[in-house]
């Protein structure tokens, strides 16, 4: 045989990560490259709880569901959106295999091939796999810290038309940055104006270190539930565990019908057992006090890995303290490539993700991901031990 | 907002079966239209010590896991696809959320829009929903209760020059045919020699009644282990509980790759909890046994629901004994039109599918897909009853 593969295979990019997890595999090597939460906060026990409510409502909890998901589950999410200012009903709402599916299926009933979307720069990077593959032209916008630089998205949008932004504005990967409530308005404004929808992405929202700032979400500050120009997903792979393979995406009612339609013939549906279980969680149990838990644990792990950084005694890194999230930012001198720095890395035994793979357009090569909250303490200095290492000898080299 | 959808969302046909549920939604109506199992044959019990096992193995049982799937499950999916002749390695197949998705994956991974797909005459609904929104065109090839005609087959090929047949030999989807070996036989051949893939899809092989003649899969047929004219795809939804959503599919590693890259970008990996539960209950229960019970059980079904129609004594009905699967396919006169049956029916309290929905291309108005396998024995007689007294009043008023 010969196969005769579709073309837009042809713009699917191998995941950056997924290689490096070959390169690591049958070594003893610590990832700061993943974006795992920490397996040991996951609330097992309440989890099985939940599993058990499932099983005594009798076999129908294992039958075929909606496609649109387990009702009950919609309701209690509704009611946690409102409480951020998110005001909708089960129709406005899908249920999903995690956030990545909300992406998959907005971009399969919105973009033709040939559409242009524009994102940050950088940009989760299995949200560009997703562009590509349905053969969209991606665009980056360029921004600092408190998020895209408006002028610029005016004259992106001027020039490349675009349908579609793509957006995560809370606790961003692979940056940490959160956006302030000016840029979150003037990107709303912008759209709105142009008729561009926005996507904005949230999975790490509830990770929110130090401050008790609030950050409004895009989809609250729109004041148009009925046409909204905000579609929003969120997930549960972070606050419960991501084996649950949950998230929800809420939108106009007419773009969610369409996206349950796009669903029915992807998968029909999202496993009934992970969203009974995730129904009876958030029914019988202290999820805020669980998010509280893991935002102090992981705020520990943050600082940790920023002193540990401090401690390199190097002038030439740079790097931000993220306000929330899973990710440090850090850049190299511009003279050092992390594709180049990552083999000898992974030699000394620690992993990490280059920040070139994040960038639709102009990568930046000396720029670098680190997950900080995998690791437990002793690993994490270990793994920085190691990057250090591997830093100091490719210094020496250049 | 001004919505700006993608044109293939203009492709997607609604499912007429989501039309007929929305139609006895709040009714009392008995419903022959689904393909549900009978939720009173689940094995509960044992699915719920299998999730109990999950929850014995520590919490990264609930951590993200491989995109291609649990490899303890693929392991034990290839030693029972060894018993069927059909010899594959765990790189040689990818767990998907139910068979839906390995058609959906295998579809964009091989479908440029405007491509060509033949497929059987009638065939599953949700099969061509797929194809058409990837902007593929659909080809239908007439056959018989024995299987696609060949020269027909030939003809088409020549003709349109698919890129891929999608076909269900084994109790299929509308009718319950199942293709006699020189039928399968013939498709690999053809396609083979012109270099069109085949998609067969199982997900009822397992549900066989009455006799105990076997039918290799096409997939066993083809002696190409390395450069496979087939890809095959089954499920768990039907012999153990659809709610686990898992279904797996087997190809040449190319294709397989292939998809699991767009696995990635879909949803990342199925529910870690349904696969590990799964592998528990594939290692720790008798499946087959399960089987051997499900089968008995149904077959006494499908008897039941053949009497009724014999009872109805109208000899311009024509239907089918199915030897497995989940349907029965029965033909009215020529002169009447299900889809105006259908209201009457759901008036008098019972529901079905009109057969032409599962046509690509011409269909027969006169056709009927009837389910035998949800409803017990008294449902199954009154639901009979109300379609004979449904079918009397529309006969008198044509």
């Amino acid at each position: 045989m010969d196969y005769r593969f579709a073309d837009t295979m042809k713009h699917f990019q191998s995941s950056a990560v997924r290689e490096i997890l070959k390169l690591t595999q049958g070594k003893s090597v610590i990832s700061f490259a993943g974006g795992l939460p920490a397996e040991e906060l996951f609330p097992a026990a309440a989890i099985r709880e939940a599993f058990n409510r499932i099983f005594e409502q009798g076999n129908s909890a294992l039958q075929y569901g909606l496609t649109e998901g387990f009702l009950p589950l919609r309701e209690a999410l509704c009611a946690r959106m409102a409480r951020k200012n998110m005001r909708v009903t089960p129709r406005d709402m899908l249920v999903t295999t995690g956030s990545q599916q909300a992406i998959d299926l907005l971009a399969k009933v919105y973009l033709d091939p040939g559409d242009t979307v524009l994102v940050q720069e950088p940009t989760y990077l299995a949200a560009l796999q997703v562009f590509q593959s349905h053969g969209a032209k991606v665009i980056s916008v360029a921004g600092d810290p408190n998020g895209m630089d408006p002028e610029q998205l005016e004259a992106k949008i001027a020039e490349h038309r675009p349908k579609m932004v793509y957006v995560s504005p809370t606790f961003s990967n692979p940056t940490g940055y959160v956006w302030s409530l000016e840029r979150r308005q003037a990107l709303l404004d912008s759209c709105r104006r142009n008729n561009v929808l926005i996507l904005e992405d949230d999975p790490y929202g509830e990770l929110q270190y130090g401050s008790d700032e609030t950050y409004p979400s895009i989809f609250s500050l729109d004041q148009h539930p009925e046409s909204s120009a905000v579609v929003y997903t969120s997930t549960f792979s972070k606050i419960a565990a991501p084996g649950l393979r949950t998230g929800w995406v809420i939108g106009d009612p007419t773009i969610i019908r369409s996206m349950a339609q796009a669903k029915q013939a992807a998968d029909l549906q999202s496993s009934t057992m992970d969203q009974q279980a995730l129904y009876y969680l958030l029914r019988d149990f202290d999820l805020d006090g669980h998010i509280a838990l893991i935002r102090a644990n992981y705020e520990e792990r943050m600082r940790l890995m920023v002193s540990l950084l401090e401690g390199l005694g190097r002038s030439d890194l740079r790097w931000n303290e993220p306000k929330g999230g899973m990710f440090l930012w850090l850049e190299l001198p511009e003279t050092l490539h992390a594709e180049h720095l990552l083999p000898l890395a992974v030699e000394k035994g620690v992993a990490f993700v280059p920040g070139s793979s994040f960038y639709a357009e102009r990568p930046k090569h000396n720029t670098i991901r680190l997950n900080f909250t995998h690791s437990d303490r002793e690993t994490m200095i270990t793994g920085m031990e190691r990057f250090a290492a591997a830093l100091e000898e490719i210094s020496v080299r250049v």
